[in-house]
């Protein structure tokens, strides 16, 4: 599923009419539609096509399905190219709620997807990648981001800890989800003003330098028996707190 | 991957370790272990496998591969028969701060296996499906939640109308989430006290009738562009404002 260089795809009507319809500059290289499908169908997806008419293939059923094996892309593939990361210098806007998200080592591309989804719905300004063991943004990331990928800064940086630095320096504080006796409950925290939030890996947690790097520690306790929330279930009850805060200013 | 009746199948180490070390009233079938995997290396396993010894079968790679040709099986593979589900009466415990939710017609069995990991995780005591349009407990869902179907009651009811009033005449208080200009911010609702959560299917949102036996509505707004935060992340956000609440008695 992964394209060479700079060529991405994605599929189904939400994820296609939200790239269409979104300010984007990358560059469409061919939109399938599979002929009688949904896709084919759908009244806000045929109106956006005509806009983009030159790009479009109608497919028969038996060569689009051959082409695209997949599940769940309805009958419309969309492949463009275009570089996607941005440089940090991007992500380090003069906002005074800013806010960003450092993923140390996310490995799972389903993980990552759902991350962006809830990031772009909190309003979250971007993410931060490590260069290395990592999953990057790959087509099943933008598939499962269901087009957050349009609208939030993903940077992937060599270093996280200079990262951090970096960002301290321009007045982010910079808060570590990790289950310590150090970390305050998470709604202790203050997430008000410029702040990053590092999430560590699936099992993992965040490295020890990253960690130590952080200016405050949170936790979520558990109430349960297995003790084993969801990184991206973790992540959206953060970023809601940070929101109940803003909110009540 | 559903099996036929009672039979169900769970695989991987972490899966399999929490259901063998767990309380629970399932026969097992038989457990299958890849010889040389990672799974048959694991010394918590081999002690936990050793107490169902009658059970295991340990094949060769080639013949376990065969057998069970599905990613991240890590080399084991559980095979169990019991009843999952149970009664409503058996969700209606007479706790002060008992929670459940109501999941009116997912579809998704990951998503439902996901909001099951979160609502373990949380403390929440139970959750209530309907019989109709709605994915129920297959295999996937099982796998998914991590062995969080070991410590939550899973309740699948005829008419989810009828069921919130039955709660509604146990003292419980309903809220709906959903998005409407009735509907409160979501930390603007007490959470304390009996108290059942209602979300509704990815796309539509909960059916009529039951969003109007509702008590309260509370809506999570958005931040951001694509406006489509996924139902597991919107049950992480309410959960963990309620845990807040209860934090702060």
């Amino acid at each position: 599923m992964n394209q060479p260089n700079n060529n991405h795809r994605i599929y189904g009507i939400n994820n296609c009419v939200t790239f269409l319809e979104s300010k984007n500059s990358f560059t469409i290289n061919s939109i399938f539609v599979c002929q009688g499908s949904v896709a084919a169908k759908n009244e806000k997806l045929k109106l956006l096509l005509t806009k983009n008419n030159k790009s479009v293939s109608n497919l028969d059923n038996q060569i689009f399905n051959k082409r695209f094996s997949f599940k769940h892309n309805q009958g419309i593939v969309l492949e463009f190219r275009g570089k996607i990361d941005k440089n940090i210098e991007d992500l380090l806007i003069d906002d005074k709620d800013c806010c960003l998200v450092i993923a140390d080592q996310i490995k799972d591309p389903q993980n990552l997807g759902q991350m962006l989804r809830t990031i772009e719905c909190a309003g979250v300004d971007g993410i931060i990648l490590p260069r290395h063991n990592s999953v990057h943004v790959t087509d099943t990331v933008l598939q499962v981001s269901q087009g957050a990928f349009l609208y939030t800064d993903i940077c992937i940086e060599n270093n996280l800890v200079n990262t951090i630095k970096l960002l301290q320096s321009n007045g982010y504080w910079i808060v570590g989800l990790e289950n310590s006796i150090e970390a305050k409950k998470w709604f202790e925290i203050d997430y008000k003003g410029k702040i990053a939030i590092v999430l560590g890996s699936e099992g993992k947690g965040i490295r020890k330098l990253v960690k130590e790097s952080c200016d405050f520690l949170a936790t979520i306790p558990m109430r349960g028996n297995i003790n084993s929330l969801n990184v991206t279930a973790a992540l959206s009850a953060i970023l809601f707190e940070r929101n109940r805060q803003l909110s009540n200013d």
